[in-house]
């Protein structure tokens, strides 16, 4: 944590600072052989739409929180991805979706988990984060806080798409689940698990805001919490350091405490976000108990700085650097173009 | 994090290690003036069998998990604490808990938020750690879990008391609770208000574990989630560090993610856990904005060095050290004695 807030840039100088933007859209077994040229196609359109958008707010001198809440909307408005639209389903047939976002300038934060009826709930996060006393709501509590501002309610039906049920009764008709420890023994190929989707934006004033929405694991039950709606977990943002939003087997990622942990890195162990972020996602969680912590992190700092690891053999990425270079990247070999 | 797991030390060595346990039942406004001699009594006494029923069992060999379940389930049963029996209200009349622990041998963690018929809920959060694949449940999915455990439900009405409902009236008829960021705006003593309960431990093979129990803050509401079931802010525990339980103003706690903050501190930064634990509570969180988090922790490594820090007047707190002392103090004054 930072003990001093960080300057007001625009006070020190009339030019704006450079602006980025990164997103990830889940991490998994995506290979070149599960996916068709169209989905394939489709993804890297919907990533590439994302960015832009975030990257317009920024130009236009919106705030890094602006940015992230815009490009994860179109996100969460995609049946792509596992948030939004696109969200799995419970054991239950419902769609209960999480988010969470934080101001690395303020350290202020808004989480939420368990809502049926928010079509963004990255949006409500914000809203919970600057116009309530809590930083964190859950089920219809949430809802409850929601209704008293302005915000798109929907049925829980708006949610439900066909791609999403056939891997649900997949997942019931497979193994018990209370025995699915490992992220295979469903039978659901984890690039349709995973899809959660998160951005991370630095502004005109030099401001970090990191921002997650997902809709959980297919098939989960018991009210489970994973790592998206936990600040320090799938969401951090701290100017001194940087900002994260995390991707992965949810629970390992609460365990390690990820994001919280490679701004840690940097703050007291004197890492750069790149070194942080690897060091967590590449060398720590893969030698958690039992079965090692898989997914990935975007990560970038207040210089611009941009991290993207994944232990898995794909995450759904991109980013607008402070060149204003687009790049949009789904498997691990492009990272070695 | 700990890249590796802590040696078995009772493969080591025959001689099993010093025990010891250290807990909190809650910051705050606790000033003499404000107890009678007779309530301070039975604050003492509640301390005392919290601390000999954990100390017990770590010297029959019992586990540090063992120990925290044990000793918070004492302080659940209590009408005292906020926790379990003497939870405050929740802005509807009801009764909302939420606790977490974790396993600082092998990460593992369990938490769960807003259970209304459990009696003890540090004791869900331990088979939720244990007996699941997940880390984190909310609400009556919690609950549904549970029933297929032997676990104790009760009626909600099981946690009135008079005192509580007292503090729920008197903070509805006080001003607007959304303009109320300050502590005392409601009305309400905060020492009365807080009461969350925590424990840390550890055993005679080396492990640390912690844990923290809490009715959250009275006249909640939108299913409102602080620190203490979150891993990282309220709960934290490593054999590579220490083990952390937390208890103050919720949301400050998870912007800052104390415990595993303290943790990190003592990895990255080299510090002690005394220096670690003062650092974040009397140092970080008094500077946060708007209002500053007012608090404290209990902390301990694997070596039995304890750390209490608190930035209010008082915290409920005691230990057992490594050398069999017991300690139990209320007030500020008593740590200069």
């Amino acid at each position: 944590m930072s003990l001093v807030l960080a300057p007001d840039v625009t006070a020190q100088a009339d030019t704006p600072q450079p602006v980025a933007i990164v997103i990830h859209g889940g991490a998994g077994t995506i290979l070149p052989e599960n996916i068709t040229d169209e989905q394939e196609q489709a993804y890297r359109t919907a990533l590439r739409t994302a960015l832009e958008t975030g990257h317009d707010v920024l130009t236009d001198g919106g705030s890094s929180i602006d940015a992230v809440v815009a490009a994860l909307q179109t996100m969460e408005d995609s049946p792509l991805f596992n948030a939004g639209k696109g969200a799995v389903f419970t054991s239950e047939n419902t769609v209960e979706l999480d988010a969470s976002i934080m101001d690395g300038h303020t350290l202020n934060a808004g989480a939420l988990t368990g809502v049926k009826h928010i079509k963004n709930p990255i949006g409500l996060a914000r809203l919970i984060m600057e116009e309530s006393e809590h930083v964190m709501m859950a089920g219809t509590g949430a809802e409850d806080f929601a209704r008293a501002h302005e915000v798109s309610f929907v049925e829980n039906e708006y949610f439900y798409t066909e791609r999403r049920r056939r891997q649900a009764e997949e997942a019931r008709s497979s193994n018990d689940r209370d025995d699915a420890r490992d992220a295979d023994a469903d039978g659901i190929p984890d690039y349709d698990k995973l899809g959660t989707v998160g951005a991370v934006a630095l502004d005109q004033d030099g401001d970090l805001a990191a921002g997650t929405t997902t809709g959980g694991t297919t098939n989960k039950r018991f009210g489970r919490v994973g790592d998206s709606p936990i600040i320090g977990a799938g969401t951090y943002a701290d100017n001194a350091t940087c900002g994260v939003s995390a991707t992965g087997h949810g629970e390992y990622f609460i365990r390690a405490a990820v994001a919280h942990e490679i701004s840690a890195r940097m703050e007291h162990g004197g890492m750069s976000v790149q070194e942080a972020a690897r060091t967590v996602i590449m060398d720590e969680l893969p030698q958690m108990e039992p079965d090692g912590g898989s997914g990935g992190v975007i990560a970038m700092d207040a210089q611009g700085n941009i991290a993207m690891p994944f232990n898995t053999p794909g995450m759904y990425r991109g980013y607008v650097g402070t060149d204003g270079t687009m790049v949009i990247r789904i498997y691990r070999a492009e990272d070695e173009e």
